[in-house]
């Protein structure tokens, strides 16, 4: 998505160690026209996939996952961190590994909001190791529900996410692939 | 606002303890329709103040957040909670006590991204005590910008929320205030 990739280089900042700061329009600070353009955009990328429920994570994907929710007219359900022990046997519940905090912390929906038959578009801002989307994959399994496909804004290319996610089955459409970000400088992959 | 009054009339549930839940339409699973509808409600009350700029507070502020920012047409920003014992210079911090968590927190905003002079929104999903109103409303004073006002989702009118925020000299607007709720019935105030 051209737009995205031109804010990318216009606002995003490389630091060492591969990681792309775009806090200032996506994950911290948001630009809601943005964020409503991708919206339109996965809403093109899976129009015809019978979408009735829009999946994320706490807290960065809300944003753009309210957008996208907002083109195919349904609702959107974000699962929650928690670090509480005992959780009430009325949710799903997973593990996720975050790299950037190494940690692990458990990832809960209500029972109540996914369905057997429910076909679940997952939208997330960043897809690098793949370990959030896994865990909704799995949170989405627990519950019956088919998973038709994971919507990202930004993918890191050079890292394993696509290729876990893929081999599980799931199909990955991404509005930025970066290949690669050596010396500071971002470079997109082509399809 | 009739439309939310009567959703949560018709969803919400109420729990001993003058606990309501609303996550089938607000705060976990999101209706985005009613969102947006909330949003424009905002836009129609704040219409005058020179908005310039949305903040909230992870995590389910998030949504009506960013549906509000569509009507003002300017960005949204959350900030973040943390636990992390050394935060960069480069962030504004206070402190929020949680009453549900029983915990405090420090939360945090970029100084990138809050500036003298802005005109700051504060948006949120409920209003009971005010502790991450008072917090939010700290961080822009930090930052020397003006909160024109707090526009709440779903204010609890029988506790201390917006005494203490009126009293730091804030303007409280909510869309739904619960007089109280008693025996699971509950009964909204009228202006």
């Amino acid at each position: 998505m051209v737009l995205l990739e031109e804010r990318i280089i216009k606002d995003g900042k490389v630091f060492p160690g591969n990681i792309l700061k775009v806090d200032s329009f996506l994950n911290h600070q948001m630009d809601v026209k943005l964020l409503s353009e991708m919206g339109k955009e996965f809403k093109n990328i899976f129009s015809d996939c019978g979408v009735n429920r829009i999946l994320t994570i706490e807290a960065s994907g809300i944003g753009i996952a309210c957008m996208t929710a907002q083109f195919f007219d349904c609702p959107l359900l974000f699962a929650k961190k928690t670090k509480t022990k005992n959780i009430a046997n009325s949710v799903y519940k997973t593990q996720v590994a975050s790299f950037t905090h190494a940690t692990t912390y458990d990832v809960i929906v209500s029972k109540d909001f996914l369905n057997p038959g429910d076909k679940v578009l997952i939208i997330d801002d960043f897809l690098a190791e793949g370990n959030a989307l896994l865990g909704l994959i799995d949170l989405c399994k627990q519950a019956g529900a088919e998973v038709v496909g994971c919507g990202i804004a930004i993918e890191k290319g050079f890292q394993q996410g696509r290729s876990r996610v893929e081999e599980a089955g799931i199909r990955v459409e991404s509005l930025a692939i970066i290949e690669s970000m050596e010396d500071g400088k971002v470079v997109f992959k082509r399809n």
